[in-house]
């Protein structure tokens, strides 16, 4: 056991802090100004500045970092890093959430998707989908949360999905389909049910839908908090209505579905998470800074105790969590998305709450301010809070992390009940007596 | 950057494992059952079965394991272990938290004194003291805290310590004094000032006093919630009046108190915190056998939403503190408690918060029963609660904790501040219009 | 609705007030003193100091002030007073826990015992046990709690009561029996199950047990944390063999058992509250006192952010929780037990971890002296968190609470289905459109 | 003390909810539709659907209800309640908190600047601005809170306000002015320094600026999350350059504007707190509501115990909370403003936090679509979060408010030291051995 990072990850912390500090964090304002004066709102991918920080990651070989190890085939791009080694640069994108992430082409939902086109994908549909989208050219959407369900559960999905000839024909309805309102998401990889009738886990399948097929309705947009989101595409209501793809947009096999969504779960759990703590920590460092500038009844913020134990209590909570995420990550790259099971649910429960708490603070260190478009807080807050139902709420979580605790110590139970008793050195004292 | 135990380690966590389940578990009652036969209640350590659970410990190789690297002389007894090597079994060690510490020779205060005496005694001290406490044949105490001062800051220490030709003469008064009560204490470690008028952190100085020197009373025990701790031997309150010791009994030299009681406290503070990781684990599968076990509203707890609610928690918790105190261990071992002073506040501050949380809803999950001697969980409980003050209540080192967050983030503020200030890659759009 | 105290009230405030104050706080040390050097530990209510304490209580009309209207007959003792009015009166004994509800004859489980026998005891059955009851000259207990069941659910016990000619015989195991180590408590009210064929709340029945009645074995004292709580005659475990009563010892009719416990519950949850305020009012002041007092780090710690933190958090959380506590009683007085059921379940659940909570925050104020015995802190700690057991687990009352709550809002739901639409005052704009 | 509303109370409270269930709640979809049309986003107050509410409600009496008893001169419209009864009129109100307040004519921040006209306002200026606004026919603002200091507390002001012969000229920048993006807001209550050199609570005055005064700057829209508030006027930024007002604009004297800050505190804060009890107790609703209609994993969430907990814990919240502010109204009724002081502090702290908490469980229980514009729950939890910082953070009050308790307890300290200490009864036992 040990804690220090290794030199590769080192090596890339460097460069990826030296682009943030010289390139990223100084076109914050330009970005948000850029994207303000765009005809079409949500295409926020097609903002110069952007392009050019791209380019200067690129240059910097901080690119695809996310598409991990036995992802990265030769002539193929992505960084082979392990889940270890990526998830400190993740949290330092989260230090910029609405453009670093992009910057480096490891923005969510793309990331998930290109895992999935990866790993699953024909050829073809690579050629077609995963190029363009590890160029960076395009934007993708990942469809599997629905309205009438708890959709936590992939095996409640309700959207049919019907072999009829060589094509498959596709009717149901979406929401909170993040990135899917700008012009630019070209391809949604879409959840549905291929067989009603087979085992509960066999049910699911996904296909890919160009953004364009007849019959897809991109809907509203949902808000969360006032926030629509625009910046990274908003999410998306999506009416689907007789669709009809060809066949061959089957991802993987049919029934394969939930397997599929299962193996992209786990690293985006990681990026999630390490990404808030980015976020974080960006806060931590606000709450000093405001702490030391605002003076009230004769005193800087920064004396006062209950200020003090915020920030305290913010850097206790931070360092359990990240060391509980950077876990995770090892046992994934060690034992794989089943072994790390129990923290990968540990990470979803424990990741938002801290999060959410340390902004709270930093927020009622600001003041009202705290609260409005000066500081990146309660845009932050919305989102940890939202995070809290990504992939299902807290509480479906903690019932099956319950589960396997008691599932273990029942184990352990079966087993002393089936061995010989120990015995005791010594005959007790009390028995001679 | 990785998550397993090295070799050494996994050897001695199993051979300790075998050593609790065959040996030490077993004979818990027995040796409460012993010890209530006690002609003097206060001397636990002449209980026979312990005697015989230690031989067992040494035959292993599992004593004096807390000694660590650097205290290993040649011919000396000690395991020279890291203290990420250790951590892992004091963990062990708090699932029978009574017993097994004292089974293996590592417990407190005998381990601090050991420690100090190994590091700063002379050869004469460590042949008086040192040898019969690293063989088990006596106990020992350490005398700092003060019952008019906030003694959590060592500076505040009143009791003095005057030169009067070769003898030092000690007035004051101490309380919770632990293990004191036993009388094979043989030997306190007292604290207290040589020169007031020194620079404030070279006051203060440590001697040696013997149980039966004259002058030095043991008052009366000091309870926590109802127990008197009467198993390792209380805790006392202490008047010195006119307490005379050769000067030879100085340990180190004049002034160097301080630096002493800090070399002191980091070790112990891990050995405490992952102890009391080592009861919160105890309490959860108490929690999980009484959840399975009991059934109310027709359906055992283990099924019920709130229940498993506290499981989840637990787990989660747990996690993320145990990675944070193995961490604060592997800094301590690499840079040093200079290095990890941060982290050995965070663990005092993160512990017994949480493991309380946990005990407390282990005690819930049992009704009523959970607060009686029927349990270890009540008392458990009073432990860890107690260990909010020890070494000085949480808010003292959330206080310093902060102060030190805030120092490190103005120095990165004056650094910036000095420094060129970065240039976007593109001019902002709106310069020119 | 208005927030004053009624003249009688505030007269009965003013003489208990002045009695704590002249003769109650100063005792309190005589009163552990004198208990110390009783020959029987538990036999509290023979100290010499408490009869004359008594005696002064009962000059002043301050007697049995909870047996309140409608239990007054005349010639009969007892105030007269409404919950309403005697809940402020428990409140100030709450000041003096271990002693001033002793001094007034207000001393659970007595009191409810005394409530049981004036509403439902037969004329022989009140000669014989309220009368010296009311006197104050002997005590009382009341078995409900098993070992062995969830036994917050009155209808789960097991303990048998068998009708054999003119007797009743007994079978069964009780245990945290209140009160029932002191061997002047003469009779024991046991809940036991006559009929386990009839309806799940008639199948109990309640009789009473004479202590000295053969087959009736006091067994061990329970301990609550460390604390044995023999000043007010500890908590014991009772094993009921083939104890045989005279069928006339029946309190009210076969199978009203349960019915009998429902009626005894809501003025003792009132009693048990206010009295567990008062407790934090008094661990308010020590606070404060305490705050006042201790200097750390250059500055009193009332001067501290985090401290007065708590000391805010603790009067604002006080103030509603006493405001419901009094509401319930007046529900009480004015709809009855069942009128006031949510709120008999509300203050059940807030009181102990609010009360809690604050004794934690004062524990904490005082340093390690906070959980000796030299504050009635930990004792008081240790009451309040058995309290959430007592009656039940918190749990089953929140379980409960709700089920009622959603209840209400669907009778709500469906009563507003029945109805026609109500009508916009005006059409929609957009339906022109 | 009582806990049942008076006669008229009910009478009114039956009209109001009849007002509510019949035209409000049925008009809230038409209100944001209409909202949505206009060409002005911020003249929430001409659309036509709350004009014809407004007839309604004046049409029944209902109408400046918050105009309280002592401002009702005859001839003035107002409706002569107490605070006591027109709190649980704001509660109702509450349920609909974007339209029913307005509705009523009973909307902050107008509602505070009637108070302080009636009570501080000249004839003329009554008749120029207090006679529209109580007719619904204009709107107002109230300028305080300045960007660059805690304005928190009020004798931080900075903008100056300068007598010039018959002039003040006011010179300053306000932020988060509530209402006054809305073009109908015709007046500004601007709170300023007149003179720098009195005594602190001396230096303040309180001018009226028209709307249309030049160098009056209505700057941009403070966003709270992601809401900008329009549907009641937002939340502006002001820069005030040079802006020339009569000098009997002047309200009071000069010097008066903290006390009228302080006399127009109160009431507003009994107002905010029982609407946001409104607000909570409709979002336990609809968190029962959802809780039937939801299954997930085979149950509604109504019979999931982590859920039900929730619901449990509202009440027991809300009751409390509930129980306090109006405790609070009837001491400001009875005792004024000054002597309900403490209690005014506490609901400040009380309030937010409870109601944020219940909205927190309701979202849980609502899914991802609880955080969205689907839902009342989001924007709901934007407006009681900024409640923290309204009139002051929190932390600024529980400081004030413990130095109050500690101020009080020392009191009792100090007067029990100069009593003659009160003697036991009887002599301790142990003195005569």
């Amino acid at each position: 056991m040990h804690f220090a990072f290794d030199p590769r990850t080192e090596t890339l912390r460097e460069s990826l802090l030296d682009l943030m500090e010289r390139h990223v964090h100084p076109a914050e304002g330009v970005f948000e100004q850029q994207l303000g004066s765009l005809a079409d709102r949500w295409a926020w991918d097609s903002v110069p500045v952007l392009g050019e920080l791209r380019a200067e990651a690129r240059r910097r070989g901080l690119w695809n970092l996310f598409l991990g190890k036995g992802h990265s085939l030769p002539g193929e791009e992505g960084a082979g890093l392990t889940n270890l080694q990526y998830a400190p640069l993740a949290e330092i994108t989260g230090r910029s959430p609405e453009l670093a992430p992009a910057v480096l082409n490891c923005a969510a939902p793309d990331t998930g998707n290109m895992e999935v086109l990866s790993m699953f994908g024909t050829e073809a549909q690579r050629k077609e989908w995963l190029d363009p989208l590890l160029a960076g050219e395009i934007r993708s959407a990942f469809a599997m949360t629905e309205p009438d369900v708890a959709s936590s559960d992939a095996t409640n999905i309700t959207t049919s999905i019907v072999r009829d000839g060589d094509d498959y024909v596709i009717n149901g309805r979406k929401w909170w389909i993040t990135g899917a309102m700008n012009p630019n998401a070209k391809v949604f990889v879409v959840m549905g049910r291929t067989d009603p009738g087979a085992d509960r886990h066999r049910q699911q399948s996904m296909v890919l839908v160009p953004r364009d097929t007849p019959g897809l309705e991109i809907g509203r947009a949902m808000e969360v908090f006032g926030y629509d989101d625009h910046d990274h595409g908003g999410h998306a209501e999506l009416v689907l209505r007789d669709v009809r793809v060809p066949a061959s947009n089957l991802i993987g096999e049919e029934g394969a579905g939930f397997a599929i969504a299962q193996a992209r779960l786990g690293p985006g759990r990681i990026h999630h998470c390490m990404r808030f703590i980015g976020v974080a920590e960006r806060a931590i460092e606000l709450m000093c800074d405001r702490a030391e500038g605002r003076v009230a009844f004769g005193r800087p913020l920064a004396r006062q105790g209950v200020v003090r134990d915020w920030i305290a209590e913010s850097r206790v909570r931070i360092e359990q969590l990240r060391l509980l995420v950077l876990k995770t990550a090892w046992l994934m790259d060690t034992v794989g998305n089943k072994g790390a099971h129990t923290e990968i649910q540990a990470i979803k429960i424990a990741t938002p709450r801290t999060v959410q708490w340390i902004l709270d603070k930093a927020i009622q260190t600001h003041g009202a301010g705290g609260l409005s478009q000066d500081f990146p807080l309660a845009r932050a807050y919305a989102g940890v809070r939202s995070l809290r139902f990504a992939d299902g709420p807290d509480e479906v979580h903690k019932n099956a992390l319950a589960r396997a605790e008691l599932g273990r110590r029942a184990a352990v139970r079966n087993r002393a009940a089936h061995t010989d008793v120990p015995q005791p050195l010594t005959t007790p004292a009390g028995s001679h007596q």
